[in-house]
């Protein structure tokens, strides 16, 4: 019973984040769901993004926060436009609250839109956004233990960006471990170290980025 | 109408709680539910008071993670009774969960439980599991905006531990701020500086649980 409860949920979902990468397609722009733990530096990342990549691409960024419109308030400090979905109590962005977010965004104008998900490694892996691309931040701070814990966000990203790098000298992180199991899950994905703080990785994340908007659409439907 | 699924959903536990809080009042054993995003350091925390009580209390604990025993296994080879749940997909445990726990534990031999919950600062706070108080995390590297974001769970726990303290020379982590605004959200509660790399902040922590393994329960029902 609750299964199904969860199976029509889901079901639901599905078919709007269709109509989200229908719409997104027709105006050739590519969507980038962006997820992680809280704090593991997703705005932190988005902004270093805008900075590499603004006399290229056109972005507008969607800030999902269960509260505070914190994040929103940053981006538009940079001149990029951006929306804040406050889901109250909800854990991870739906396909039907980013809709709504795209009615207040010109779509014509745009490139590529990065969706910043709840800060939840569990349930943002289970729902379809109408995202082209995935993208997940696993932070130094956090233990190389991740992926064993939260293997499904780590098989369903097309990209993962080992975050807050320049702590490696004071954390417990093995950096060789953690690329081996994160291999054996998602040998497609590539991993990117970086560093917000000083710049590290950043052109690495920048050119992925520009590929990942420019590219044909991955496609996540199947 | 989802919102009624959710409203049952929550009966439902609300209901399974009470059990667990009946029967763990009955073996005068305290049951402390410890909740914090991915990676915070809750294992860690718990190794860290287990050594420091571990002449005083008996403590068992109850490690909730989606997948992996890894935290079972590190507990267990510290001598002390550990339940592994797998959740499977689930963002945060259960009463049920917890009750089904409970029965592989003799809780006339112990003083307190200590729960693990799954790494996640959002669905853990809604559901209540019958424990007698509720402790949470915040790691240094995470920042310090993290009450502004998910205030739910920073309002409804009795205590809060500022882990990682060791990182602060590494991080942007403003220290006064962030005690302000969780004295804002939560002024009883008590906000304990920790580093279970060095063991700064390890005699408080452990103050704390032993104070609340023994005291009068504190009621969480209303």
């Amino acid at each position: 019973m609750k299964i199904e409860v969860k199976k029509n949920i889901l079901a639901t979902n599905a078919a709007m984040a269709a109509k989200n990468r229908e719409r997104l397609q027709k105006n050739e722009v590519r969507m980038i769901n962006l997820m992680a733990s809280p704090g593991a530096g997703k705005t932190s990342v988005i902004m270093k993004a805008i900075e590499g990549t603004r006399e290229r691409l056109n972005l507008a960024v969607i800030e999902g926060d269960i509260a505070s419109e914190i994040d929103s308030l940053a981006i538009e400090a940079m001149d990029i436009p951006a929306i804040q979905i406050n889901t109250g109590g909800s854990c991870h962005l739906t396909a039907a609250m980013v809709a709504a977010a795209l009615d207040h965004l010109d779509l014509a104008a745009l490139d590529a839109i990065v969706i910043e998900n709840v800060g939840n490694l569990v349930c943002p892996a289970e729902f379809d956004l109408g995202e082209s691309a995935r993208l997940m931040i696993a932070s130094v701070a956090e233990g190389d233990d991740k992926p064993y814990k939260y293997p499904m966000i780590f098989r369903e990203v097309n990209a993962i960006l080992v975050n807050k790098i320049d702590l490696l000298p004071y954390c417990d992180f093995d950096l060789p471990r953690f690329r081996q199991v994160v291999g054996t899950l998602n040998p497609e994905a590539p991993v990117i170290e970086l560093s917000c703080r000083d710049g590290y990785g950043a052109e690495e994340l920048c050119r992925w980025l520009e590929m990942t908007a420019s590219a044909g659409r991955v496609d996540l439907t199947s």
